[in-house]
C-alpha cells in the first residue's frame, strides 16, 4: 500500500487507472447548446451518474477493494456512508467475492440503502453525525476484522477518483477548469493532483453547499475548520473535509465556491429538463453556479463533473410536498 | 419532391441522413447491465430523448423543412402536434429561417408548448380530437400559405424517422430485433423500411399503449381500423396510424404489441432509476415489454428506441397527485 506521508502522487492514480480497467465505466461527456448559452462559455459534463452504481464513488471503492492483500481481503471491508459510496463499496466487494459491512445514517435517501443491499452488503443503522458513524464503523470493525475504507479519508479511494479526471481530460483535451462537489473531498484532491500532472494551468475549483461549507472555510483558513451541523439537502456532501484530501486540496485547488439549496435544486431541474439527465442534488451542485452568465468563472472550456444519479423518485426537491409520506 | 405513390424508400432514407448531418445529433446507444439481466436479453437503448429538442421527432421535422424548395420554403410550414413534432418542426424552420405554425392540442404537456415558443413558432391551441385538429391547420394553412408538414403521414418526415434505424445499426451491428412506439407510425414505418434494406433478417416490432392500440388492430385487421377514443398517458402515442405509414408497416414489421399504463409508467421509472434517463411516457413504452422476462420477444440482442424525454416534471406519473395544482 501507498505510503500515506508523501500524499496523493499521479503514480498511485496511474496505477489505479489500471486496476479499474474493465471493472468500472468509461463514462461519457456530455454537452448541451442551451446550457452553454446560457452559462456564456462551452460546458461539458462527465457523467459520472451513468457510472457503475450510479456515482463516481465506484472507482474509489473499487480501487482499494482491488489493491488489498488476499489475507486482507478475506476478513472483508467495512466503511460508513450517506449512500453512493457504502452501493460503490459492496458492489466492489461482491466483484471480489469478499464481505462488506456498511454503516449508514438512518436518514439515508431508500435508494441508497436499497443499492448497498441489492450487492450484498451487511448494513448497521447510526445517527447521522460523524462522531456516531465512526463509534460504529470501528465496533464492526471490531467484531470482524475487516479493512477500513474510509469513504474520502484514504489514498486508494482518493487515486481512485482521480481517475475521473484523467478520463475527462482525454475526451476533452481542451478543458481550462474542472469544477466538481466537495464533501469529505477524496474526489475535489484526486481531480486536483491528476490536473496538476496532466496539464500546466488547467484549474480546478471545488463547488459546495453553502450549508456545508467546512471546505470553503477550511481553505480560506489555511487549516480544517471544524464543520458545523451540516444544512443542505445534498446529502452526498454533509462529511467534514479529511485531513488527506485537504492535504491536496490546500496546495492545488484555485478556489472552493459555495451555492444555495434553492441554487442546487434549480440546477438539477435544469440538467432534468434540458440534458434529459438524472442527477441527484450533490451531483448537481458542480453546475449550479452557471444558472446565470455572472458566475466568474474564467475560461471558454469548462468541464463539470455531474457526480451521481442516485435518489428517491417519490421525494424530488421542487415537489413543495413529498408526493407520499 | 418523392412520388407518394412508390411509398418510403430507402434512398428516401438515405437522402434525408445526407440533408441531416449536422443539423441534428447521432444519439449515443446506452446499456445496463441490470435491465438486460432483467430482460434476459442484452438490451440496447437507442437515446433519442438526448436529440436536439428531446425527441427524434427533429429527424423528419428537419428533413422535411430542408427538402422545400426556397418558394415554398419562404411561406413557412404549418402542423398540428401534441408536442414533440411541433418542436421539432419550431427548430428546424428557425434553423431554415423561415416561419412555423404549430397547431396544439389544449391537454398539452406544458413542457411540450414552451418549446414551440421558444423556438418561435406561432401557437393556435384546438381541441384535442383529430378533426379539431385538421380543421385548425387548415384554417392557418388557408390564411398564411405555409406547407403543411404532417407530424407522420408524410414520405419526408417517414424518411427522417428512418435515419434513427440507420445510425443504430451502424452503432450495434448485431442488432437482431428494434422496437420502437407506435403513435402516427411515422418512425415504425421508417424503422422497418431501414431495417428491411440494411439487414437480411432484421425484425421490427412496435409496441402501442393498449388504451391507443388502432394500429394493432389495424395490423391484424390489414387495413386501417379507425380509433376509438384514446385513453393513456403516453401523451405522444394518441394520433391514428396514418395510410403512408400503414402502407409500409403492413408489409414490413412483425408484430405491433400493446402494454397497459401501468407497464408504462414501471418501464419509466426503471429507465429513471437504473439509467438515470429522463424518457417520458411515450418514449418508454418499447422498453415496456421487458419488466418481465415473459416478453416472448426472441433474440439476444434487442434494440429499443427511447424515443423522447420531454415531460412536466411536476406532473411525475408515479405520484399519486400532481406536486402542485
Amino acid at each position: 500500500m501507498a505510503d500515506s506521508s508523501t500524499g496523493l502522487t499521479f503514480d498511485l492514480i496511474n496505477a489505479a487507472r489500471e486496476r479499474l480497467a474493465g471493472k468500472v465505466s468509461v463514462t461519457p461527456v456530455m454537452s448541451s447548446e442551451t446550457l452553454s448559452e446560457r452559462a456564456g462559455a462551452q460546458l461539458y459534463f462527465k457523467c459520472e451518474n451513468l457510472q457503475k452504481g450510479g456515482a463516481f464513488k465506484a472507482r474509489g471503492a473499487t480501487n482499494a477493494v482491488f489493491a488489498l492483500s488476499q489475507t486482507q481481503a478475506q476478513r472483508g471491508v467495512a466503511t460508513h456512508s450517506s449512500g453512493n459510496h457504502g452501493a460503490a463499496l459492496a458492489r466492489a466487494a461482491q466483484l471480489r467475492g469478499i464481505p462488506a459491512y456498511v454503516v449508514m445514517p438512518t436518514n439515508t435517501a431508500r435508494a441508497k440503502s436499497d443499492a448497498v443491499r441489492r450487492f450484498g452488503a451487511e448494513i448497521t443503522w447510526c445517527e447521522a453525525t460523524q462522531a456516531d458513524r465512526e463509534r460504529a464503523v470501528a465496533d464492526v470493525i471490531a467484531a470482524t476484522g475487516a479493512t477500513l475504507v474510509h469513504p474520502y479519508n484514504d489514498l486508494a479511494v482518493m487515486a481512485g477518483q482521480g481517475t475521473a479526471a484523467v478520463e475527462f481530460l482525454s475526451q476533452v483535451p481542451q478543458l481550462e477548469v474542472i469544477l466538481c462537489p466537495v464533501g469529505g473531498g477524496g474526489l475535489l484532491a484526486g481531480t486536483a493532483v491528476a490536473a496538476y500532472s496532466l496539464k500546466e494551468g488547467l484549474r480546478v475549483i471545488g463547488v459546495e453547499p453553502a450549508g456545508a461549507d467546512d471546505a470553503a472555510r477550511s481553505l480560506r483558513a489555511g487549516r480544517i475548520v471544524a464543520g458545523t451541523s451540516p444544512e443542505t439537502l445534498a446529502d452526498g456532501l454533509r462529511a467534514t473535509v479529511g485531513a488527506l484530501p485537504f492535504a491536496e486540496i490546500r496546495r492545488r485547488v484555485e478556489d472552493i465556491i459555495t451555492v444555495t439549496d434553492e441554487a442546487i435544486v434549480a440546477a438539477m431541474r435544469q440538467l432534468w429538463s434540458v440534458m434529459k439527465l438524472v442527477v441527484e442534488p450533490s451531483g448537481a451542485v458542480p453546475y449550479a453556479p452557471f444558472l446565470t452568465r455572472e458566475h466568474g468563472i474564467r475560461g471558454a472550456h469548462l468541464g463539470i463533473i455531474l457526480t451521481g444519479g442516485n435518489l428517491d423518485l417519490d421525494r424530488l426537491p421542487w415537489a413543495l410536498k413529498p408526493a407520499r409520506e
